[in-house]
């Protein structure tokens, strides 16, 4: 047997293997955003480069950042094969509310064909699935390409230390082309190719009443309610078409071509899949586009959460000195996130009443991107996945924001390849997050081909 | 000296063991809405039952009610004089935020003139007030008039217990009238008397969306944000003159006279006064009317608290399943607080969308009343703090609400005197509760006038 078909047998024969060290990965809480959950950072930071040092890389250092550490790793076999950079995080969203996970969130548990735990979807199992299919290729020859890894601590919080890390190491980082397996598939049946992403911008909001907690009786009639204030500021962030209402909003964005349109309307994700997937009985959104349209390829404001006053069991009478929203934005090409963090601020400036005074915070942001599918390395990716899959690839464009593939544009002038082995009912970023091990295990075959067909490939001139 | 000259003295050289009950009482974390705190309650009313029996009073019970105990106590000293029955609470509202708090709320401590701690003025303090009073009369011979008290455990979470009670115990509970120092001052220098009170509609209203939070890059653009809806339906509630919007709420408020708008236009409460109480730049209320005549005349609506998704520190992509606010209405006669619970549901009815479901749940609630300020018992009051402070007493409508001031009406056929001895500025169920001792401490000698005065006026027949 040649190297490729040994690789592929050793995937099929070492799947427990790869389910422990995921296992393993999971049980470290990895959560970005929580300061408490700092050292558990740098834990999962080092598990990794541990696991590139098992696997022979012959350089892996993990960098210490303004906030999480960086882990990077390389394996180069010759100059004259292309050099594939793997992006991954090993950062997690934070679990809460926990009262509502089945299983504990960092006790990973199997029920059925599902490893449920916080990150086994996004992305800590499409990471071990990477290192699988390294593991594999490496026990069976001299890997047909070069490999580098970045494996970033901050992407759950916007990534706010990376662009900084790409410019610094721009050389470490040179490559033929990213594979980001960080995006996901669209239904088990269906392999899935991502060829654009949403931008995002993210804000907290928070409105100043009285200088401290009121008696509603005493004062209820004389004070604007600082709830009261937040509720109308956001209630006319949409018109009644569903259409964002900050100013200027809509002026950059890039329409969808007939082409485009006619595409997305091939996926099989209509209104009926959304209502299944969410659980609710109608859907919602802008007037004049298709679910898969207003997801894709259309900017969308949610409000993340809210808070103010007295939130326990029963009742107080107070009015609140202060109350507070996270809203965020996901953008399409070529909204600009600093131009819509100004939108907004012009819209609260313009329609915040005088009885109150606001503060606007803004989080780590990113614009949307859009990857050209005729790119050789997305082209291997097509083929892999065939192969496994025994049918064409859909290409999808996805509502989710991966500011690096934006990032690893325009500093290290590559493209990145967009797939990934989670599903849609994954619970991603809530409680009872999953991945599904038959497709987890058949994306690791997938990766495998992957590899060999780039080495394949003539349209990359290798390199390191 | 007469038995009166004598209690004012015994009052004017007992301030400190006045005070020092005051304190035992408040480091007793007596919060009614709180689950955690029910033995405090038991706690809180034996310690007042165990005050009368120190004072002499013949009968002393603590009747367990479906939630929290009700005290009583009776010291009868002839069926030829008149009964005063001393309504109190000694259940506070929660503490919360504790971080806004300068010393902790259950540790009194005094600065300045001022005695800080979470009851202090609501109404622990008011009710040592009276039992100071008792004390220093019976200390100096036989009271003039027949005393009970009634002191409850539910008036801050609406008093669901006491109506019963008084139907069961309305024999024992027979009186001339009641005195209720659970109102307050308008400024140390104007004693007052308060001759209305607002009533009180509390819900708890909640917008539920998808099955589970969702990651807002995969599905905004498809679900109707929970958030949103809270917000928007939030926002529908008042019209762009402040006046709310729920149908039919204003059909059966009593128009204020011109007689009562002359009156409260010569309260010493103007726009300015409540700017520094509240510490705000600009007022806000319904269009055509005076800041005096909103807090004490005219019906308002106000979100007491609000929660949905992540409000943690940072950023989470979550669009929440679902989300929730604390809303309540201060009613003025002769609205009904069950017409405005099916006014508030045709509202929700009536505009949330079909895209999510919502779920309304009623809290304890109470009608507005107003006393005659001819009633003798009045009178009485009146000349009491003209005695003490050397001016005449303000008569004032309260915005706040009393509930066990109609039910009293209602099943014990007695009107109530609403007094106290509180500040507008005591944080009333906010953070840095106070009381003003040296008010406080004047407020014992008034009432001690009070007692006899009602002794001496030819209105009451007397009678237990």
């Amino acid at each position: 047997m040649d190297d490729f078909s040994n690789a592929i047998q050793y995937a099929r024969t070492h799947k427990q293997d790869n389910l422990d060290s995921l296992v393993e990965l999971l049980k470290i809480p990895s959560v970005s955003t929580d300061p408490e959950h700092q050292l558990d950072m740098l834990t999962a930071a080092q598990w990794i480069a541990w696991q590139l040092t098992t696997l022979g890389f012959q350089k892996v250092e993990v960098f210490p950042t303004a906030k999480h550490p960086v882990v990077f790793g390389e394996l180069l076999v010759s100059p004259k094969v292309p050099t594939v950079l793997i992006y991954g995080h090993y950062d997690v969203q934070p679990a809460e509310p926990l009262e509502l996970w089945q299983s504990p969130p960092f006790e990973p548990t199997q029920r059925g064909e599902n490893l449920y735990s916080r990150g086994a979807s996004d992305m800590k199992g499409q990471v071990i699935a990477t290192l699988g299919a390294v593991k594999a290729i490496t026990a069976s020859g001299k890997p047909p390409v070069n490999l580098k890894y970045i494996v970033e601590g901050e992407e759950e919080i916007g990534s706010p230390s990376l662009a900084a890390f790409l410019q610094e190491h721009k050389d470490l980082l040179s490559c033929s082309f990213a594979l980001n397996p960080d995006a996901g598939m669209i239904a088990a049946d269906y392999p899935t190719i991502v060829y654009a992403l949403r931008g995002l911008a993210y804000f907290e909001l928070k409105v100043f009443g009285p200088q401290h907690d009121l008696h509603s009786g005493l004062f209820g009639g004389v004070v604007h309610n600082p709830a009261i204030v937040l509720s109308d500021l956001i209630a006319g962030m949409h018109d009644l078409k569903g259409r964002i209402t900050l100013p200027g909003f809509y002026d950059k964005v890039l329409p969808i071509s007939d082409e485009e349109r006619q595409a997305l309307s091939q996926l099989p994700m209509d209104d009926e899949y959304y209502k299944k997937m969410m659980g609710v009985p109608v859907l919602w959104g802008e007037e004049g586009y298709s679910a898969s349209e207003r997801v894709g390829a259309r900017p969308t404001l949610d409000i993340n959460g809210l808070y103010s006053g007295f939130t326990g069991t029963g009742s107080k009478t107070v009015i609140p000195a202060w109350a507070m929203a996270k809203i965020s934005m996901r953008l399409v090409p070529n909204q600009d996130p600093d131009e819509v963090h100004a939108q907004l601020r012009q819209y609260l400036t313009e329609h915040a009443p005088n009885t109150v005074h606001w503060d606007l915070l803004a989080f780590a942001s990113g614009e949307a991107c859009v990857t050209d599918i005729n790119h050789p390395a997305v082209r291997a990716l097509s083929q892999a996945l065939q192969s496994v899959w025994n049918k064409q690839p859909v290409y999808k464009r996805d509502g989710g924001s991966i500011p690096v593939v934006v990032d690893m544009r325009k500093i290290l002038g590559v493209e990145s390849v967009l797939t990934g082995f989670g599903l849609p009912d994954d619970n991603l970023h809530a409680p009872n997050e999953k991945l599904h091990l038959p497709t987890w295990y058949l994306g690791i075959e997938a990766l495998i081909h992957f590899f060999y067909n780039v080495a394949k490939s003539e349209d990359f001139k290798g390199g390191v």
